[in-house]
C-alpha cells in the first residue's frame, strides 16, 4: 500500500496523498458577497486572515446551480456528463415516473472521498441534509458519514459512528434552522480533534442564504459562527478549502414579490393541457424555504411537437435568459443527455421557473424569495488557507477542481 | 393650444398630458434588492405603502447599463440606436480622439421634457451630477434645469432658477456623497411645494450603491432618506414614477479583490502593442469610486484585423460573458454603429473590463469593487404610486416606458 500513499486516481484525474488533514467545505448557496460583506462587517476575522495568508479564487459551479449536481462533481472531480446526477430527480419516460436521485444507484463514476478511502485515508462525511448522504459516503471503506438532520440515529454499521448527536454538544437541530450547518461544524471539529481523519468532507444547508441577503443581520451572524468554526479547524493543523455548490439572488421585484415564469401554463396554451411535462430540478423533500422555484427546468414534449419551435417560444418570454434543446443544452452545461427533457431552460437573475400557477405553494415564503440553479448562480468562491500555485488562469475554474487545487497545487 | 394639450408625441410616442404633477425619478444603480431589503429592514416604510396602493414592476435597462444612456433613454423614450447616446464617450476614428458626449450635439433624438415645455407645460430637472444637465435639459422652454454638484452656480438666464443651493437649504454637498442625491430631493421637493411644474425629472447619483451592499445599513441609511422625501412628494399630490438607470453587483473575490480582465493588454499580445485601442463607456471625469471599471466595453481594430477571429477569442476570456461584432452587438443592444468600436464586450456578472493593468488607479476604492455596464445589471424596479392597468406583460418592459406607463396608464 506504500506505492497507493502517493497518488490516487479517481476519474482519470490524480491527487496526490494529503501531507496533513484536509477538510473540503462546501458552504451551501455562498455567493461570494456572504464572505466578502462578512468581512467587511468584521463578522468574518478569520475568513480574512484565510484569504489573506492563503488563496481566494472565484470558479464556476455546475448548471444547474443546485445542490446535489454540484455535491456531486465536487466529490467525483467532474461534470454531471460523467457523474450522472444532474437534478434532485428526473423523469423516467419508459415508466412515466418522477425518480428522485439520492440513490447511489444514479451515481455513474466514484468518489475521490471513496478512493482515497480504498487507499487507506479515513474518511468523514458530514451534511446538514440527509437527502445527500448515500450518495456523497457511496463506497466509502471504514469511513464515517451521517446528516445532521438524521444525527439521532447513526449506528456504527450504517454511519461508521455511534450517537453522532453526541458528537456536537448540541440537540438535533431542526430541517429548516441555521443550526442544522452549525451542527455540521461543531461534529466535524470534534471528529477532527479526536480521530484525525485524512479527509473530512462538510456540507451545510442554505436555509440562511434563502432567506438573508449578503452583509444583512441574519447572514452576518451565520458566517460568524462559520469563522469561527474554522479557526478551530485551521489551529488544529488541517488544510482548509471552501467552496460552494451555487451562489444565491434576489428573485423578486422591489416589492418582494416573486417573479415567476409558469412554464407549464405556457406549455399548456401552447400544445394542449399537460401534453408536455415540465421537471423542476430543484424539487426535493424540503420547499418550504423556496416553493421550489429555481431559475433552471426541463421539459418533455409530447412526440410530434418541434422541440425548435418549443425553444423559439420559450426564449421569448421576459425573464427567460436561455432555452436549448436537449443536445445544446447538455453540451453547454455539460449533462447526462439521458437524464434531461426535450428542452431545457434557464432563467435570469431576477426570475424563477415554476410549473402550474396553483402547484406552487408560497405559503412557506416568509421573506422574498431568493433561490438559485441558473448561469446567475454559476460563481462560487474557492478559498484555501494556503498558497496555491501553477494554477492555470487561462481556463476556467470549476469548484470541481477543489480536490485537485487542494492536494496538488497548494504550498 | 388646448389641442396639444391632450397629448404630445415625441419620438413617435404618444404621452397624455398629466392630470396632476409627475415626478420622474432615475435612481442611480437601484439593483431591486435594495428597497426590497431596506423595506424588509423597516427602513422605507413609505416605500412599502406606494408598492402596496401603487405599481411595482421590473423593467430592462439599457445595456450598456451605464448612466447616461440609460437617463438619455428614459427622458426619450427610445433606445440609444436612436438618440445616440451609447455611453460617456466615444472615440472618433477620423480624428483619433476620445470625444465625450455630454453635448446635446451629440443627441440625436428630442425628449419628452422638452416636448412638454413645448406644449406648455412647467418642467424641471435635477440632476445629481453636472455632467447629464446639458443634456438632460437640452431644448427645455422654460424650465428649470442645475445639478446638485454646482447649485452654487446657477442663473436664472442659464438654469432657470437663481441660487438653487438656497432652494435646498443645504450646503454645497461634496460629488463623492450621499448628500449628493439628498440634495436633489431637498430641492425638487422645494419646487414641488412652491412653484408645482407639471414635470419634474430627478435623477440621483450611484456613489452609494457603489459602496454599500442592499440591506445594509449604509444602503439602508439612502433608502430611508429617499423614502421621507417621497413621502412628501406624494403628500403634495403628484404622481411618483420610479426606476433606474442599471442594477448595481459586487465585482469581487469573496476576499474583496476586484476580477478584472484587462482588454488592451490581451489585444496588444495578440495584434501588437497598441494595435486595438479599448474604450471603457463608463470612464468619465468622477471614477475613483470604481475606477473606470465596468462590465461593458468597445473595441477599435487596425485594418487588415478579422473582427470575427478577435471575438472567439474574447468570448473565451475567463469572466467575459459574451463578444459581438459591432453589427452584431448593436443589434442585440440596440446601439448606434457610428459610435461603437469594431468588437463589443460585456463581462460576467462578478468580472469588469479594463484597458491595461497600469492604467487603472484602484486607489480611490477604500471597499470591495461594486460595478455595472453588463447584462447582469440590466433589471431594475420600476414602482408607481398609482395603479397601472392594461400593461402588456407578453413582452418586455424597458425602464423607457416609464413615461408611457405613468402617462397612459395609471388609474
Amino acid at each position: 500500500m506504500i506505492a497507493a500513499k502517493h497518488s490516487v486516481t479517481v476519474n482519470d484525474r490524480a491527487y496526490r496523498w494529503m501531507d496533513r488533514p484536509l477538510i473540503v467545505i462546501c458552504v451551501d448557496g455562498s455567493e461570494p458577497d456572504y464572505i466578502t460583506q462578512a468581512i467587511r462587517a468584521g463578522a468574518a476575522p478569520y475568513l480574512q486572515e484565510m484569504c489573506g495568508k492563503g488563496t481566494s479564487l472565484l470558479a464556476d459551479a455546475v448548471v444547474p446551480s443546485f445542490t446535489n449536481p454540484n455535491n456531486l462533481s465536487i466529490v467525483t472531480g467532474v461534470p454531471p456528463a460523467v457523474h450522472g446526477i444532474c437534478g434532485n430527480y428526473f423523469y423516467d419516460r419508459e415508466t412515466g415516473t418522477e425518480v428522485m436521485m439520492t440513490d447511489p444507484a444514479y451515481l455513474r463514476a466514484g468518489t475521490i472521498l471513496a478512493g482515497f478511502s480504498h487507499a487507506g485515508a479515513k474518511v468523514v462525511v458530514i451534511t446538514a441534509k440527509d437527502k445527500l448522504c448515500r450518495l456523497l459516503g457511496h463506497q466509502l471503506e471504514n469511513g464515517i458519514c451521517f446528516s445532521a438532520e438524521k444525527a439521532d440515529q447513526t449506528t456504527m454499521a450504517v454511519n461508521g459512528v455511534d450517537d453522532a448527536l453526541a458528537l456536537s454538544g448540541m440537540v438535533l437541530p431542526a430541517v429548516y434552522s441555521s443550526q442544522l450547518s452549525e451542527f455540521v461544524f461543531a461534529a466535524g471539529l470534534k471528529l477532527m480533534a479526536t480521530q484525525r481523519p485524512d479527509i473530512m468532507y462538510l456540507s451545510t444547508t442554505d436555509y440562511v442564504q434563502h432567506k438573508d441577503a449578503p452583509g444583512t443581520p441574519g447572514a452576518n451572524a451565520f458566517y460568524s459562527m462559520l469563522d469561527a468554526y474554522l479557526r478551530q479547524l485551521d489551529a488544529l493543523g488541517a488544510t482548509i478549502a471552501l467552496t460552494a455548490d451555487h451562489g444565491m439572488n434576489a428573485k423578486t421585484d422591489a416589492k418582494g414579490d416573486p417573479n415567476i415564469i409558469f412554464l407549464q401554463d405556457a406549455l399548456d396554451e401552447w400544445i394542449g393541457k399537460n401534453a408536455a411535462r415540465v421537471i423542476l430540478p430543484i424539487t426535493d423533500p424540503y420547499v418550504a424555504h423556496h416553493g421550489a422555484l429555481g431559475s433552471f427546468a426541463t421539459a418533455y414534449l409530447p412526440a410530434g411537437v418541434q422541440a425548435g419551435n418549443i425553444v423559439t417560444r420559450l426564449a421569448a418570454l421576459p425573464g427567460v435568459e436561455a432555452a436549448y434543446e436537449r443536445a445544446a443544452g447538455c453540451r453547454r452545461f455539460e449533462l447526462p443527455e439521458d437524464r434531461m427533457g426535450d428542452v431545457i431552460i434557464v432563467a435570469e437573475r431576477h426570475s424563477v421557473l415554476g410549473t402550474t400557477r396553483d402547484r406552487h405553494d408560497l405559503s412557506g415564503l416568509e421573506v422574498p424569495l431568493r433561490s438559485h440553479g441558473g448561469t446567475a448562480e454559476k460563481t462560487v468562491p474557492m478559498l484555501f488557507n494556503r498558497r496555491a500555485v501553477g494554477i492555470d488562469f487561462s481556463r476556467r475554474l470549476r469548484n470541481f477542481d477543489i480536490f485537485d487545487i487542494a492536494l496538488n497545487r497548494l504550498q
